[in-house]
């Protein structure tokens, strides 16, 4: 057996995201596609080839950096991974990179961290058409409060008010390292981006919905810092939607220290 | 009657193109859409309201700094036309600005200069999805042969053998100001500017096409220095395709000259 890495990108509009959904007929996921190019490559089309995501991402949200890992024989350790999937996929989905993981790997287990990237549209009247498919059009909004807001957010914190419900969690404690803002790639852009050791579920949109409620005025930094003290879900604004929101990294080891250099990490929305 | 001008963004996929066709049933066009909403803004759904676009961009292209004019009473100079049109246009199309023009505006007939980009992706084996209806896949590229190449084309130039059949003009002869290229959205992409007092049909795509041949090592630049010097359509290569190539910019009067000081100009893909 060969265990190998694979990066993945996708276009999440037209997927129920990233996780199979046990006998939802005709719901297409990222998972699923993934699976199904991996067991034609492999010459195995009608056999299930299991492929494990690091992130669970949500219907609607990109990726231009998922990580994921699938099991092969050996000796398909040398097939040419990355064309040979991407020849396979549809568009909305391709593979950045594969290569062989180190022992012990798991996508998901293993993920010692990772960033995401929410992009917002500040202008009231119009939405660039090319962009429209990955910002939340929200209008102006008062950037300092909201960055002031957002500081609150670092650290380790209960983050039992930014989750859905979903999946049960054994806890509700993630440490968030940094958020911080970057210019969007127009001037009526601004991109969020989030470094924790794991998101829980719509974690990265309840704190967005939260943040851009602080910058359209409509609640103070302080009650962001109530509901991170231990409000409860339905205290909190609500979730941003899917399409502004991308998984860009996915960190092993120690890789997210050995950017601290670099700090903010050269990623790309 | 009271002349507006507009600039337009739109996602080119879905268009046949800017110019209304004559007789073309089905064949959605920007100006149509266009003209369209503002027949319903101004209250005359059943009218054509004629919308004069600067270029006429082809049927795949996109546009973040489209311009356009049309003419309105004089009573409706005040109706909020950016707000209102973009609330009846379909979500490919934008207006990013709309103003009054200034006397003798002619969207057309006024411009004096245009800046076209067009994007390239440098990978050979994937295309990012969320780029792909943006770029041409073209796989790694010798940059500086193909910088090289480029360097030749500015200047004036008959540019005969980079035009394909179509509206008939009174010259070939075209200034290039300059042509220069800047880093893509990604590490895998690069992206060629254009900056000249016109472009003839399918030109800015025309070169493109030369340009990639000699980036693939296909034709020498001395080729490129044939067909600039007098060579035919046919003897040049293929036209490059249409998603790769937005139209950016159109300038009137001076307004390039005073971008000078911060050329090349800070327009984003």
């Amino acid at each position: 057996m060969v265990r190998l890495k694979l990066t993945l990108a996708y276009h999440g509009e037209n997927f129920h995201g990233w996780q199979a959904q046990d006998g939802a007929q005709g719901a297409r996921t990222v998972q699923t596609e993934v699976e199904r190019a991996a067991a034609r490559l492999l010459g195995r089309p009608g056999d299930v080839i299991r492929v494990h995501g690091a992130g669970r991402t949500d219907a609607g949200v990109h990726a231009t950096g998922q990580a994921a890992h699938l099991d092969a024989p050996a000796s398909k350790a040398d097939l040419p991974w990355r064309r040979g999937l991407n020849a396979l996929l549809p568009t909305d989905v391709a593979v950045v990179r594969a290569e062989i993981a180190p022992a012990g790997f798991h996508a998901r287990f293993s993920a010692t961290s990772k960033i995401y990237a929410y992009s917002l549209w500040l202008d009231r009247e119009y939405v660039l058409p090319q962009r429209r498919p990955f910002v939340w059009p929200t209008g102006p909004l008062d950037l300092d409060r909201l960055d002031e807001a957002a500081a609150l957010f670092t650290g380790e914190h209960d983050f039992s008010a930014f989750q859905n419900v979903g999946t049960p969690v054994r806890s509700p404690v993630r440490r968030l390292f940094a958020v911080w803002r970057e210019p969007g790639q127009r001037p009526e852009e601004t991109v969020l981006r989030f470094h924790a050791d794991g998101f829980l579920k719509q974690m990265a949109r309840n704190i967005v919905g939260c943040l851009v409620g602080v910058g359209l005025g409509k609640l103070g930094p302080e009650a962001a810092a109530r509901l991170l003290a231990g409000g409860a879900r339905a205290q909190a604004p609500a979730t941003a939607p899917a399409r502004g929101l991308s998984l860009e990294r996915v960190f092993y080891g120690d890789e997210a220290d050995r950017l601290v250099p670099t700090w903010p990490p050269e990623v790309s929305p």
